[in-house]
């Protein structure tokens, strides 16, 4: 049967499952990938299941997002991560290579591989004929002691292009296209195939472009064919060995369809403050410009910065605009001042930043109170550049230097000047010495984690005791969010690699004395219980909002409902999800009261419910909604205690 | 009488008092310089002084120390200070431009003018032939305004050169042997004057180099001829029509003398963490390293980054060794990129990093927790860095490439290479462009403000009253700091244009209820008073220090002795110093007790001590001890109310 690549590619990797929408199926993962932000957890929980050395066939640690060293804390995670490394066999990328996503492309992609990374944005690996998800940390430190990923088989969604850009339009108006079409919800549940004869003309960076951005339309994940354009990239950066084609079969079918003329596009911008709030540019043209933001993941090519470069030569920008330019690799950058583009982005008044994540991530360049940025990045989410109230603008480098250059959003299209066109680098830098390799296996169990004062180990975990007697600790209402549970922020976000430094920190906008006591509880009993409403957890997907509390002696939440991921990060730590009927009356389980639980593990082991015992002496009977392996992981008292179980 | 130079800088802008050590002079100001640190609170001065337009010759507002825009209150600071040189007629450089220092030598440096500095450094601008120093920001706003700027003559100290330096030494080993045999006091009260044949084959840069640092010997400034190297200089950046030559008359004297043999120099380095802590290089040659920074106002020149990347070129660093690269300024930038330095310094691994002080103030790459970092900057004062129990070294780039080299302190000498000779570079950036001009006065009047929601004018402080009825707010020890008083750090940092904000936190390290009490103490009564022993007001020179407790309602500080500046600034801020006597019984002053002061307006005029009543009925007689500029200063209620009654 004719299948689509997609599908060829996870039939490919296919360990367990059917290939059912919707079903679950467990996934071989080949490569993976996790940036500081991230991995100090990941290599945390490597060193507490004790693992000897991944299992897959390249991992890569890159260090792009935390490059503002202000104190020891981020140079500290760096050393911690470089040695982890070498301890676990991982390849390590140090601060200054650049963002993971173009730099894993360049060295590391190879068509017909699987990827998961601790980011997001890893799709972008799709431009290279890959299987590449986003994934929590945990799910990638299982995935690098050789476990399957598990995850629920998505649709296929065909989108076929005809056509070729015209002038002033670039790849960024094509996800933008997509954005503007289905909105950042679009994508759920789905792979997006790109096929088509619109292909022709995308090069592998256009083509990562799409698919780093395929993550703002919630797709697990999206594909590109690994054709000629890929053989072309590999080719020139010497890696020709590293080419398999990969395309889908002649005559297969989506399970939804989607044709784009690239012809027909024209330049697009999406508003403050979401990426889905998309429309042409000249809707939005003559409205003032405080800065032209350059860089990220989302526009990361040589090409991406060589056009602004070529429409910025000889010309000044006005003085009011700031003009960032924040290359995604040294290697770009080295390719950009080999070909002379540099001089002429620092000639026009550039602000040169390192190469790294920056302020696409909030770490710089936020812009002033009221003032409006555009910004080749992929998100504009409230906030997110630091500045409250930002108003940031997504779009094309053309569209972003068209504003550096008149002061104000304009369509290039209205520039008085020809397209640049921009030829590939002349011999692009390409220098295995950026990376620390893994040293061989013998060396690496006798290699000490470098650990500064602010990283701690993870604490061990308790499997499941039969009994619990339990505080509530809190009583909490509907849709509280991980941001609620564990805040970020710059004086919090810090902490990420000390659990129990972060943990202080826990509920604090919504019960500064949670921590105190919830030490308390862990003194005069088994530990805490939360009770709350429905979607409990919703938001964010950090996992320290399971395990800072779980540190505390979290050992169960009873809510009405859970959101899917916390839920999940729950269970991974050992922290059962347990589930209050409508009916039940939530007034016996008053805060400061009492819960205990006997029975548990046999009722978590093959139980539908459990019945709680409150301190006033009533009944409760909560649910346990819980898969076969979930249940052995929360025996178990985690994911790490399971794993090195077994 | 044949004159040093010195002196004759000083002749030539003398307006008042005798050119004799230590007595006061008055000296005519042509040019100031202010950095956005210290700038947000001169143009708050300006405001409250109403000024129309600045009186020099040419006044510069520059932004280099807070770059870091990782919210809001940068980037809004920036724009209020663009705002407030259109106001009042200052060039400013934007972001992105670079270090005051250097650029200020490239663009507006004259040989025989004086320049006044918000920033210690200033005295780099000595290469030039000029008579530069720093000085406290309304020091500065004072000079704007066309004040003179107040100073005890100083002692010259004649430095003669002779010989010329051998390879692998460079300018900043010069000036590590001034601090080597006078250590960080060897240069109070004295311009240190540079000359004999030994400058010969010193450029301006190198001079640079020097004259910066004769800040870290405590010098008041320190001053070169200007002679065929600044001629030269001039000329390769187009402003030939700027040189005017400057020389001491043959056979002038000094008060001091002093003899460097350039050819007998060695390379020199600075050890944790002082900079008077000079030892050769050979004596800590070995020593693992970190990382090897470089830029700064202290090697800011071209040749101190191409002397670099010619040792680098062709080389990686080992994987360990964080290699930082600085640029002084964007034009430096482009220099090195057009010359094909950059690419030689980006393929042996550099992090490049955006132009401005950057981590030479704390602000960026900040070493990991007890590791060495080699440093072209001026200083390593205790956590400078920003990481606590830091490491840093001073040295010249020859110095820190060959560590970054070895990945150890290593003697430059010891390396397998030929010491690279640097040229010039080919055609030097110079772009007015880079600046935004001053417009003509008569818009200047109607250009608003433009204040971020963390911009907060300077609050009205009304003349000394007859009476003054207070609360004894603080009682404190001896060597109270204005670290103690007005502490600074990131989370407060950030305030420093917000006076009623920032007041928040004074005093927070001593006494977390002060700012509170201290309001109290306004309702109830005209403000309070703090009691205090021997030093009061010690360290850094901060004016937050005096303005922030003022703003809270502090009248007056009773010790037994003042530091010197922040008494100044007291007086400045119209709080009145008044001096305890030994034999005073500080009992009767109980903290929370009272103190009123009557006929205090008489006193203060032409009175030597004035008769305070404590709470408990006692009397005790504080002394006066003002000169007669202070008095009319205290009585109008600060030197912002006496400029305006003009």
């Amino acid at each position: 049967m004719a299948e689509n690549l997609t599908r060829k590619l996870i039939a490919e990797h296919l360990l367990e499952g059917r290939m059912k929408p919707g079903e679950p199926i467990h996934l071989a993962i080949d490569q993976t990938l996790t940036q500081d932000a991230t991995g100090t957890l990941v290599m945390l929980a490597l060193e507490a299941m004790a693992l000897e050395r991944v299992k897959t066939e390249v991992s890569v640690q890159y260090v792009d997002h935390n490059l503002l060293q202000t104190d020891n804390r981020n140079p500290d995670d760096h050393l911690f991560l470089e040695s982890a490394c070498r301890r676990f066999g991982v390849w390590f990328s140090p601060p200054g290579n650049g963002v993971s996503h173009p730099l894993h492309t360049r060295y590391f992609c190879k068509p017909g591989r699987t990827l998961l990374g601790a980011d997001s944005h890893t799709p972008a690996a799709g431009a290279m004929g890959m299987l590449a998800m986003g994934a929590g940390g945990i799910d990638v430190a299982m995935a690098m002691a050789g476990e399957p990923f598990v995850l629920d088989m998505p649709e296929v969604w065909g989108v076929r292009l005809i056509g070729e850009l015209p002038d002033w339009v670039s790849a960024k108006d094509v996800i933008l296209e997509m954005l503007r079409r289905h909105g950042v919800a679009g994508g759920r549940g789905r792979v997006i195939e790109y096929h088509g004869p619109g292909l022709e003309a995308l090069g592998v960076m256009d083509r990562h472009v799409i698919a780093n951005m395929g993550t703002e339309l919630g797709a697990t994940s999206s594909v590109f064919p690994a054709d000629a354009a890929v053989r072309d990239y590999l080719a020139l950066h010497g890696r020709d060995g590293d080419h398999t084609p990969w395309t889908a079969d002649d005559g297969a079918g989506y399970d939804h369809h989607e044709k784009i003329d690239l012809s027909e596009l024209e330049p697009l911008i999406a508003k403050p403050s979401s990426p889905g709030n998309v429309v042409p540019v000249r809707d939005v043209a003559g409205a003032e410009v405080y800065q032209a933001y350059f860089g990220s993941s989302a526009n990361p090519g040589f090409r991406d910065f060589a056009v602004v470069a070529e429409m910025m030569r000889g010309r000044n920008r006005p003085a009011q605009v700031s003009l960032d330019i924040n290359p995604a690799s040294r290697d770009d950058l080295r390719d950009l001042a080999g070909d002379g583009h540099l001089s002429a982005l620092l000639a026009a008044g550039a602000r040169l930043h390192q190469a790294g994540c920056n302020g696409c991530i909030g770490m710089g360049q936020a812009p002033a109170t009221g003032r409006n940025s555009l910004r080749t990045v992929p998100r504009n989410f409230p906030d997110r550049s630091g500045t409250p109230e930002d108003s940031v603008f997504l779009c094309s480098p053309e569209t972003a230097a068209a504003a550096a250059l008149t002061g104000r959003i304009t369509d290039p299209r209205e520039l008085d000047m020809a397209h640049p066109k921009i030829a590939p680098p002349r011999r692009p830098a390409f220098d295995w010495e950026n990376f620390a390799a893994p040293p061989r296996p013998q060396s690496a169990e006798e290699t000490e984690l470098v650990k500064g004062p602010n990283i701690a180990s993870i604490p061990d975990f308790e499997a499941m005791p039969d009994e619990l007697d339990l505080q509530v600790l809190l009583k909490l209402g509907d849709d509280i969010s991980t941001d609620e549970i564990m805040p970020a922020g710059t004086d919090i976000l810090p902490y990420r690699s000390n659990i129990p430094k972060i943990a202080e920190f826990a509920f604090r906008v919504i019960d500064k004395g949670y921590a105190k006591r919830a030490a308390a509880a862990r003194e005069e009993r088994d530990g805490h219980v939360i009770v709350a409403g429905e979607n409990y957890g919703q938001g964010s997907s950090r996992e320290h909002a399971a395990i800072a509390p779980r540190a505390l002696g979290l050992r169960a939440v009873a809510a009405r409902s859970f959101a899917r991921i916390h839920r999940q990060n729950l269970i991974n730590y050992g922290v059962a999800p347990l589930l209050l009927d409508d009916e039940d009356d939530p007034g016996e389980l008053d805060q400061d009261g009492r819960m205990t639980l006997s029975g548990l593990r046999g009722a978590v082991a093959d139980a539908d419910s459990i019945t709680a015992r409150t301190g006033r002496g009533a009944e409760i009977v909560l649910r346990l909604d819980l898969g076969a392996r979930e249940r052995e992981v929360l025996l178990a008292g985690g994911l790490v205690n399971w794993w090195r179980a077994g």
